[in-house]
């Protein structure tokens, strides 16, 4: 816990605690040997665990500190949004190498509590360390949903439709150019640098009973389609022309196919619905795509514009290749 | 999620995934975007997170990978101890750098998980990732309490007794010799290389409404007592003589006094009763002793046999410095 820290970092931690205020669930945070959260009666209680690594992650020469506070906590919040769930609070481990200056750790905490500020959960605890190579963050986000109804990997069935919120590839797109050397800010791409985590889509689909399965897009359409599809024992058949690709400056037009279909961090949801379910064309503002449907055995096929199938292989998601 | 990682490290989580079992309160673990856990009616969820990396917590040349799994878990365990309350489930980031032998990986998740096993609490999900730089472990531990119920560092009143149980100093000692270049094996000192959660004898704590406020020692006794006196708006007085020490072969005899005083790791519990409460001098086995009181005001001095008294400086406790 945050208390049990060497003196050195007292500092941060004085930092943190002025910026937590007590908040909806958190009975006792900082301060104690553990957090004590309270969860809404008939709730279950949802954990997701994500490491945010210098060079693996981020770069602290492309990305500014609160960008980079933003991401770690988005990836968390995104998790959570998957399951239609409600996030309830925040765990920040955080080990910093000795030199870091106190101002990007400032930046890097206000990038962070503006974004769990804007979903009302508030950081009730975690734990500081040296690092001795890089800035390491394990971010935790606590949620909760109502007994049995978190929306699983699982429950996708034959005929069911596959959809995916906003637009793909706009997050990748712009990673591609800051590995070519090109300096990017989070006006060129604010899905890149500012991702908006989709938990009042999540929320809405898990309240309405529209998702069978649901999955965040972090590694990528391809893997993640590829998760609902193993773990619900079904194959899927995607059609190319179908998928929403983000628009980016860089690219004078929409982002090539290969970033929306295999590119990661756009955290938006992919989800299936039960065939003659009705739903909307947006949600919140966000735009509702159909993208392909649920089939038999356990193939995973994409048709192009031409009607040519081919298998879609899971290419995953690198991240940084430093 | 442990389901999103690279390719590569498959391996591992099948290693996991085998070795984890549907447990109390786990209804969907590795395999989902969040674990799902369900809580016990009327129960607060307790969150508590730990670092424990390389250099500073531990390293590979003194300690066997299995010791070094098991004192990750334990500083999780221990904090749950600390509240009264029932671990639940169990989170593992882990951060392993690319040349590290499958073995070492084997052996370090063996020695958690047995831990792990012992309480009665599975491996319910976590993250992975290539270190840039030695062995990086963040260990999430989920448990709970009755609403209400969870034993606070803030509860301590002036006239209470403080007490700790088993002895303390033991685990300094054994980190003493380890830095003069001594090997030492986990005969040579159990609890520094295979510390006990006292999970039991918090919960008895809880349950007979003992403690009045309570922490685990793992800074050390002076800056953990500092805690309670800090979170609690009192003093304390220890008598020196009534501290229980360990006895440690290495030191043909009781460790020295600073070990017990200043030496963090020892996870055992600090709490405080009121006065005229009985309580048994033993707890599953486990010594309780009375070393001093809480006083008004807000200093902590020290009473030694002479009867001399003087301050009680909070010296934390800096694991390494290396």
């Amino acid at each position: 816990m945050i208390a049990d820290m060497p003196m050195g970092e007292k500092a941060l931690i004085k930092r943190i605690r002025r910026a937590v205020g007590a908040r909806r669930g958190v009975v006792a945070g900082i301060g104690d040997d553990c957090a004590v959260l309270r969860v809404p009666l008939r709730h279950e209680v949802l954990v997701t665990t994500d490491f945010s690594l210098e060079g693996t992650h981020f770069r602290r020469e492309w990305h500014p500190a609160d960008s980079i506070g933003h991401r770690c906590l988005a990836r968390g919040l995104s998790d959570i949004a998957a399951m239609g769930g409600i996030p309830l609070a925040v765990f920040l481990s955080l080990a910093l190498p000795r030199n870091l200056p106190q101002k990007w750790v400032g930046e890097f905490m206000r990038g962070m509590l503006r974004l769990a500020e804007e979903f009302g959960v508030s950081l009730a605890g975690g734990d500081t360390a040296e690092s001795p190579s890089g800035v390491l963050a394990d971010i935790v986000v606590v949620g909760s949903a109502p007994k049995g109804k978190a929306i699983r990997r699982s429950g996708a069935r034959v005929g069911d439709g596959i959809y995916v919120t906003g637009v793909l590839g706009g997050a990748a797109a712009a990673l591609d150019l800051l590995y070519a050397g090109r300096k990017l800010s989070a006006r060129d791409s604010p899905r890149h640098f500012y991702p908006e985590p989709r938990v009042r889509v999540g929320k809405y689909l898990r309240e309405k009973k529209i998702a069978t399965a649901m999955i965040d897009i972090s590694d990528g359409l391809s893997t993640d389609l590829a998760h609902i599809c193993e773990e619900s024992g079904v194959g899927a058949e995607v059609n190319e022309g179908m998928i929403p690709r983000a628009e980016f400056r860089g690219y004078g037009g929409l982002v090539d196919m290969k970033f929306a279909l295999h590119g990661g961090e756009d955290y938006e949801l992919l989800f299936t619905v039960a065939r003659g379910k009705k739903l909307p064309e947006r949600i919140g503002g966000i735009a509702i795509t159909k993208i392909g449907r649920i089939t038999r055995g356990k193939r995973v096929t994409i048709v192009d514009g031409r009607g040519k199938r081919r298998k879609l292989y899971p290419q995953g998601w690198e991240h940084f290749k430093g």
